[in-house]
């Protein structure tokens, strides 16, 4: 039989966790935040949009979860690397629309897999990632 | 001053209520579904995508929650209008991509105000309905 | 630590092989074909132009190969319930756009994972649909 | 009769050696790497992702292979004229959206003709560079 790859993906129990932890963090600073979990495969896994968040913001949090993901990076990351005369200068431009300031962080696992990312936007950026990142730990304490 | 309207719209609690009603039915009739709900403004406020949910249904699900509030219908009687050499023929092509078959309902207070919609996709279209229904039951019975 | 799940996908191995089991079945048979190949996550994995095949249909064959992984199915049974009047009417513009006429087949393993897709475009449907089930059989085989 | 034009294009053989030479490239300096060759004519004509390789580069190597092709230059040379105040600043907003950092390299036999491009993306960019100019390499050498 043909070898394959095996990967491991989020599943409800995890995804519903990461979102309740992300949308308690946002609940303890004040913020009003779009949260938004892909899974392995890079497709929405869940989403929330807490009372009187930014409706622009909603578009933002799916895209920084696609494209922490899709690099495996935090999206800030990527922004300090898309600056005008970086080396990613222009990134933005492919994947239909990437989003590459802070908020959006991989989901790994205690063994260092990466099973998703989570976006978050609705706040200045040191409060997005914080709750983006709030939520990526779940995965680790668990 | 000037008199300006006010609107009903759901909360984040009504919103995970909804959610979690429409799982539930989708559990107990053994299928995976994607679940999308927007708000009165027609922008999403909650997704879920259950394990084994189809991939091509999560755009599905959002674009049947849209299309129900965007008419205050269910997409399945918009799609009986769009039948070729009906009143509503490729209505499909606005709003950058309707869809019309069942599965999104709108989402209605007792009291009649529409203050959303659930899309539902990942089964046969009844059981998408179905579940939608579910759904959208828990406003009128709340 | 939290229970995550696990899936089966393509690798680089399986992929060159489809590829090039779909391309001698296409030259066989006289067809000059675009052929595609997504993992299991429905994102491009392989892709090859044949000398003088259309070139229209490089996006065509893409299109069937994410329809067929988006819904585990051969393309041309989702096509052949969205005609007027079908469960799936319009099915077509979700997604960014569908092709949902035949030449899409899920990748399965022995064991019934599906891990990808292959779609074909470049001659009349039933060819393409041959030249896709060719691609699709190696993993069967093997 | 009409005098026409000629041109020189990739055939399925030489589209097939440039990816395995860059391929082989990637491995012997331990990138995994997704790389897109366009024909002439600025279409896709082949293109493959390594196992591991980032989901979002898939779309990032298309775009170097278009991006070098629609304007016969390496894609960094287009990207050091598009930075602020440079002559092509903002060009990365044509062609439905162009990649101008390095690792896209334009294909061209010894004699001089540009018969197609390499694009090439999963690393730093001068490791994505490096992959693309030994594909690229493979036509002067042959």
């Amino acid at each position: 039989m043909a070898e394959l790859k095996t990967y491991k993906d989020l599943d409800d129990e995890a995804a519903r966790h990461i979102l309740r932890t992300a949308t308690t963090k946002a609940r303890e600073i004040g913020s009003n935040m779009n949260i938004a979990v892909v899974g392995a495969d890079g497709h929405l896994k869940a989403f929330f949009r807490m009372d009187e968040a930014w409706m622009g913001s909603i578009d933002i949090a799916i895209r920084k979860a696609k494209t922490s993901r899709y690099f495996n990076l935090p999206t800030g990351e990527i922004g300090s690397l898309s600056q005008p005369g970086g080396p990613f200068y222009q990134i933005e431009h492919c994947n239909d629309g990437l989003i590459t300031f802070p908020g959006g962080v991989p989901l790994k696992t205690k063994g260092g897999d990466v099973v998703g990312a989570i976006g978050v936007s609705g706040d200045v950026v040191e409060k997005d990632h914080e709750v983006a990142a709030a939520g990526a730990q779940y995965l680790l304490d668990n």
